[in-house]
């Protein structure tokens, strides 16, 4: 018979860490904890099995489930010594979700269950405290209420806020015990009215109610958002932890709080917390009340008045201690750990490797590799390289004058810059049209996820760091002040206040969430100075790594700073972008509208000097590093002005007639430029542009080996071709241009000679021109279009629906589409290296700055890839992990 | 030691007609005659091998021609007792190109060579005629001072000009030895002058001289050009036969002429031909004088005055008739054969295939096949299917009122109309802006290749059957009225008059190729009716063709033409036509402009019972033939108004704004539409419109399966997929729709489910895809734009000048690119039987209809093509050659 429950409990469990696809994270690791000794309650897990049985059989369960399910209880009960709807000691359980990767928050959670008429005066009498047993009660009704019965929340707290009125009270602390069962009653009197029957009293009803809940928020909208946000299949599908209750808001020597074994934000080895005296778990997590700190050190640096736990029960923190030591040192990793105090006694609810900063993240683990705990290996796996972005991108300029605002926690670090908006539907509209945003709420939940995606920051008045929002920003690397308590938020006129100062919708701040700052208008960014642990930890990147890490940059200041992140080459120099340089676009203009080869050659003559420079600036800097020119690439139209003005300058200056410049536009006009006429098909048609260009090279190359007495060997590429025919026309005129320098110069330019492979085409045809080539770079970007025949520019109205229906599980254009643009790069990779076997092969499509693609290039066995320069790093690191993944 | 120079003569040879390659065509049948036992004078061939050494070594000859080169002249000597350079008996010889194809008129010729200043008394003694050997003097220093000393024909002619106006005649015929005596003196200080040189008086200088020209002119522009036409590799290269010479103009018992053994234009089982008394063979070509019939039956049919040499020379004729008869039977196919008698003795000098329009070469093979010469497969392989357009294009309505205003000769069947052009620079220039045009030329040369090709027809005032302009137009199927000698083509004022009657350049006329009409204006025309040769020769290759054919069709008019002309099913029925219709355009608009899916059903609900109509048409036409039916491809901005007008009226009828129009239009326009929102790409954004059409086609089916109690199986047709996952999203509406129309008819409708096969990566998946596909066709017009990133609609700008450097070797949007798409094609059709072995596979781009990549996809193993209605026949034949050649 199949095993769908997993029961843990009393130091023993019947799974374990390595069960995660079975148990999911949650389950798995409480599994773990019961099995080393963690004080842990009792429970059992219902497999992700159980999920997709779910929905692969029109939501229903498989029929051993509900005996091995009893079974389990039963087993629950005897540990606690408790039993489910007891009037004496009723065993109370909580039903929690647990895929195999973390998604907080998604999904669904009852706690309290086992709650009704009945036990609720046994668990009043077994607490002693009235008040505690109806604050739970009708804290499961609402729970239960909005999770199985799905009646909305507000209705429910409207009842509260009724009470509190009459009462003449604000906050919910101060209800009294009397005060709760009013509303315990006004609660299910709300779920008659609402659901036609009474509240469910029988505890199993209420426990499967909740598992089906919680199975049925895998399928919610927004755990689907999540799992396409962060690349979660579908079918992983969550398990359900049934786990027996312990209470944090028993009293006074209750408490509740999520902590951290390293800092998540900087990565500091300090144990990092909150905790909240007499509340639930969820108290914590929803950033209602603002928690204290777990050590005296975190309280001075936040200077806050409120007790840290090391100081107000120092016995229990020092057993905590013990256990953060025990679970990071079994674990290997910095832990997320959630825990309760229940009258005194220390419960561990969950431990996961918890989400952290990409600096934290770095320093961890680098401090980790010195503690002897983990490997270098381990170490570079454990960043995500997407997430160095987070370290590569600019901080606010600490000598620039900032007007600050206001204050919150650093919740997650960078600094961000952009309009206010209030909403996340504003977000999304004005970051698509090319806007930067900080989203402004009072606090994020995950209806808000697309909001926060597309700003640039967030910024809360309310919540602590470990807040939905603090929590999401960081996943996604997005700058993130929470808890900024002063700001006043007025959504009906779409402003906030802060004193006398408002800031409406559409105004530009400043905020930095890694100081906790809020600044008015925009304040100027500088490069971060990356940390000694990102260099150590790059230099063991770049040890392991067999990838070579080229970028694809063109101007001085690329350049550099591809040099500055490591970058061992170009990959990719495009010559267009030197063309619509102000000073030499006429002469460009002039040589479009040239009615002869000769008139071409005369502007090109122009062009000349000013093209060489270019290279002889880029090869200084380069030195001896390979730099890979690609010839002329875009239409020529490209290259004309659009406006009524420009083209009546252009025809003032060049002499010609406007209805003869106009008419000349337009005949250069396409209906598909994309496969127009581009790429070598310019240098068919008018080889002189190209001739210009190679003598520029060679010209440049020789200048600059003389005067640095370095040896450059510059690469040529011609794009866009299809056959070795085409190749060898420009092979040919690649030879006469260095006859012709030798003539002149006395001397032969060194040089390799490649091709761009960015057609289909030339992907089939890749064994004939191999070998003629001396490299190849695949142009992934124009491969991607022609294989899949999808136009990037125009790919906006229906590749979103495709990725909805998941038609495609990613955009083709962020990473490889292994099946069709992968199919033909590891053939031509294959058949290139068949007639020439030195060819070098690389990439320089945006692709080569993504780690997933990077992982296929380096199982495809290129010798290298080229991204832009912010990308060097992660192409580094991920380079690294490739080979690590694929050793 | 390598054998650069082969014998012939005397009834026997060193080759045969097998060493084509070798010694090319001509050389071949001069040994091959020989050995067969034809009169032919004796002579040596230069190997094709030798022109490659020649182009392969910077223009020099392997050593050992010259001594093998005097050997066989020495063996010419010895059969023609006649001596080279002799002051008595002189050899004179014939020096002539011949490639292992045809390429009449484009190369040189050098004739009567031998002659010099005490030779030609040597001749003249011989002959006992001053002014035949004189004659031929100034011919042979004419001709060699042309072709090998490249000075200006004209230059000699207006030497002779001047002569004959000092002797006050006109004709050639008429001047008297004297004066070809002072003509010849004049000839030499002509080049003495132009050359600096005297002209070469020894018989070797100028053979060596002679053969180097024929070899030069290999490499001629109009070989070149003609080659490119014709597709005849250059490395064929040509051979030099060098020949004694004989004489038809030693007097009037000589004569030349060119003979068919079938008549070339109708395949009538006739001889047919012309000569020329006391002449040379190039007078009968170039078309100056006007021949004699060969036979009474011809004379009587062109009511020519002439003796038929039939009459004139009966014994002769006799001689002939029975070599017809011998070279026939011998080669198994019509002979085109090139004669000389020289004092009543009768010489072969050439014999090859002759050239022939489409309905006589049908009409041969047909007719050969019936008298035991050839076999049926021979008989199909004969035909070149092309050719077949000639057939099927629409002649002169015979009820039509016509101007006739001029008759010529009937020289190359079919009729043409256009307007007037002089000269083929013009005619090249109007054909490419869309112009139809009549090339009107006094006669044509090799230079007006290009013209003749861009006309649609050729009318010339002089020359024959066999001139240039007749031979040249029957094998490049334009019609050609030849020697219309009433017409006076005014030259300086670009018209020409017939009369009294003046035509303009630019006037529209029409000519009728197979009655030799002239006619003013524009006459309506009618379809061919196909003769009985021709069905008879269409069923044979239907019984011998592997391949389906079907044709892409979607008017009721396009559908009755494709299954007239044998079509076996519609391959493409594409949907986009039909919104295109007045009645409907507006309601696609309105949906097109539909806010939300529920204002567009309800345009949808307007297009749908026009939509089931067309299908209705279809099917009851088609009855139970396969349909495959395209639902909706191209981008919806296809379907909107352009113009400021129609949008304005759009505006007015949809009660929306203009401004809310044009911006809407706006948005729908796209970079590279090719690459965009269309084809499948709808149906995933809009799955509306493709319920729509789904619904109709199974509604039609079914009603028409029931009202003709025959069933109907339409084959619905997925455009542009990607993946599986693609093609599943539609499987299920399709399912879904066939669900639903069960519901409502209690019948569920029968149908296939395929795909276009059109993008890269759709081949490169045709593995999973066919595992759930019932069938795949090629769509191979858009899968050779992205796979070879070319966009159809742009490429004019470029493609030519691939043509030109030989980067590609043909256009590939007519033949397929057998190494780019051709391999994607190939695999593709591999790896979808792998997963789906009974999967059906045709293609319905353009090269469905063309015969080169018939051949290929005959090979591929598709089992069928889809052409347009025209090129039915010829795919048709085209298979069957394809499977008789790959056997």
């Amino acid at each position: 018979m199949k095993k769908w429950v997993y029961n843990f409990g009393a130091g023993s469990a019947e799974g374990d860490a390595s069960h995660k696809n079975l148990l999911g994270g949650k389950g798995a690791n409480l599994a773990e904890m019961n099995n080393i000794g963690i004080p842990v309650p009792p429970g059992l897990t219902i497999t992700t099995e159980v999920c997709n049985y779910y929905y692969d059989n029109t939501q229903e369960y498989p029929k051993e489930l509900n005996d091995q399910l009893n079974l389990s209880l039963k087993n629950i009960e005897k540990i606690t010594g408790m039993k489910f709807g007891d009037s004496k000691a009723p065993l109370l359980l909580s039903v929690r979700s647990g895929a195999r990767a973390s998604m907080p928050g998604m999904m669904d959670t009852v706690l309290n269950l086992g709650l009704n008429d009945i036990t609720v005066e046994g668990l009043a009498a077994e607490s002693g405290d009235d008040r505690f047993a109806y604050d739970s009660y009708r804290r499961f009704i609402q729970m239960y209420g909005d999770v199985v019965l799905e009646i909305d929340s507000l209705e429910f707290e409207e009842i509260i806020d009724n009470q509190k009125e009459i009462d003449h009270i604000t906050l919910d602390t101060e209800v009294s015990a009397q005060s709760w069962k009013i509303i315990t009653k006004k609660f299910k009197d709300l779920v008659k009215n609402k659901t036609g029957n009474d509240f469910p009293q029988d505890p199993i009803e209420q426990l499967w109610g909740s598992i089906s809940a919680v199975f049925n928020s895998w399928m919610n909208q927004r755990a689907i958002t999540y799992r396409k946000l962060n690349d979660i299949p579908q079918s992983w599908g969550t398990a359900v932890n049934v786990q027996a209750m312990v209470f944090g808001n028993m009293g006074d020597d209750c408490c509740t709080g999520v902590a951290f074994t390293r800092n998540p934000s900087t990565g500091e080895n300090n144990y990092y917390g909150e905790y909240l005296i007499n509340a639930q778990g969820e108290d914590v997590v929803a950033g209602i009340r603002t928690p204290q700190n777990l050590t005296v050190r975190e309280k001075e640096e936040q200077k806050s008045d409120a007790l840290a736990m090391e100081e107000s029960i120092p016995e229990i923190y020092q057993e905590l201690a013990g256990i953060f030591k025990k679970l990071e040192s079994h674990y290997l990793d910095m832990q997320d750990i959630e825990f309760t105090v229940q009258k005194s006694k220390l419960w561990i609810l969950q431990t996961r490797s918890g989400k952290r900063t990409t600096s934290a993240a770095v320093k961890i683990a680098v401090e980790m590799q010195k503690e002897g705990l983990i490997s270098k290996e381990v170490a570079i796996a454990r960043i995500d390289p997407l997430g160095l972005d987070q370290l590569l991108h600019p901080t606010l300029d600490p000598k620039a004058n900032k007007e600050i605002i206001s204050r919150g926690l650093p919740a997650s670090p960078g600094a961000a810059c952009g309009k206010v908006v209030f909403n996340s539907e504003e977000a999304v509209e004005m970051s698509k049209n090319g806007e930067e945003v900080i989203l402004v709420r009072m606090e994020t939940s995950p209806e808000d996820i697309h909001g926060m995606h597309a700003a640039n920051g967030i910024l809360t008045s309310r919540g602590g760091m470990t807040s939905h929002a603090a929590v999401v920003a960081r996943g996604m690397g997005r700058a993130c002040v929470a808890g900024a308590g002063d700001i006043l938020i007025d959504h009906d006129n779409n402003k906030f206040s802060v004193g006398d100062i408002t800031i409406n919708s559409g105004e530009i701040i400043t905020i930095d969430g890694s100081l906790g700052e809020v600044i008015k208008g925009e304040v100027s960014t500088i490069m971060p100075e990356l940390s000694e642990d990102f260099s150590e930890l790059m230099d063991w990147a770049d040890q392991v790594r067999k990838l070579n890490i080229r970028s694809n940059a063109e101007t001085p200041v690329d350049v550099k700073t591809a040099l500055e992140f490591g970058a061992e080459g170009i990959g990719l120099c495009r010559t267009e972008h030197m063309f619509f340089d102000n000073e030499r676009i006429l002469a460009v203009r002039e040589m479009i509208f040239s009615d002869s080869e000769k008139d071409r050659r005369k502007s090109l003559e122009k062009i000349y000097p000013m093209q060489k420079n270019d290279f002889v600036e880029i090869f200084k800097l380069m030195r001896e590093l390979p730099v890979t020119i690609r010839l002329l690439d875009p239409p020529l139209h490209e290259f004309l002005p659009k406006e009524e003005e420009e083209l009546q300058e252009l025809s003032d200056i060049l002499g010609k007639d406007l209805s003869h410049i106009r008419s000349r536009s337009l005949q250069l006009e396409e209906q598909n430029p994309m496969l127009g006429h581009r790429g070598c098909r310019l240098g068919v048609t008018f080889p002189e542009i190209y001739e210009m260009q190679i003598r520029s090279i060679f010209e440049a190359s020789m200048e600059v080996t003389e005067k640095m007495n370095i040896e450059i060997i510059p690469e040529i590429m011609i794009p866009l071709i299809i056959s070795d025919k085409e190749f060898l026309f420009f092979k040919d005129i690649v030879e006469a241009t260095s006859k012709s320098i030798n003539k002149e110069y006395g001397k032969t330019p060194k040089y390799l000679l490649g091709t761009m492979v960015e057609l289909p085409r030339a992907a089939l045809n890749a064994e004939s021109i191999a070998s003629h080539a001396d490299f190849f770079s695949f142009g992934t970007n124009d491969l991607t279009q022609t294989t899949l025949g999808i136009s990037r520019d125009d790919c906006a109205k229906f590749l979103p629906d495709y990725i909805e229906h998941n038609i495609l599980d990613n955009d083709p254009f962020i990473s490889i589409d292994v099946s069709g643009v992968g199919k033909l790069v590891s053939n031509a990779v294959q058949d290139g290296r068949k007639t020439n076997q030195e060819i070098k092969l690389g990439i320089c499509g945006e692709h080569g700055g993504d780690p997933k693609s990077i992982e296929f290039f380096h199982k495809t066995g290129l010798n290298y890839v080229s991204c832009s320069p912010y990308r060097v790093p992660i192409a580094r690191l991920a380079a690294a992990q490739a080979k690590i993944k694929n050793k």
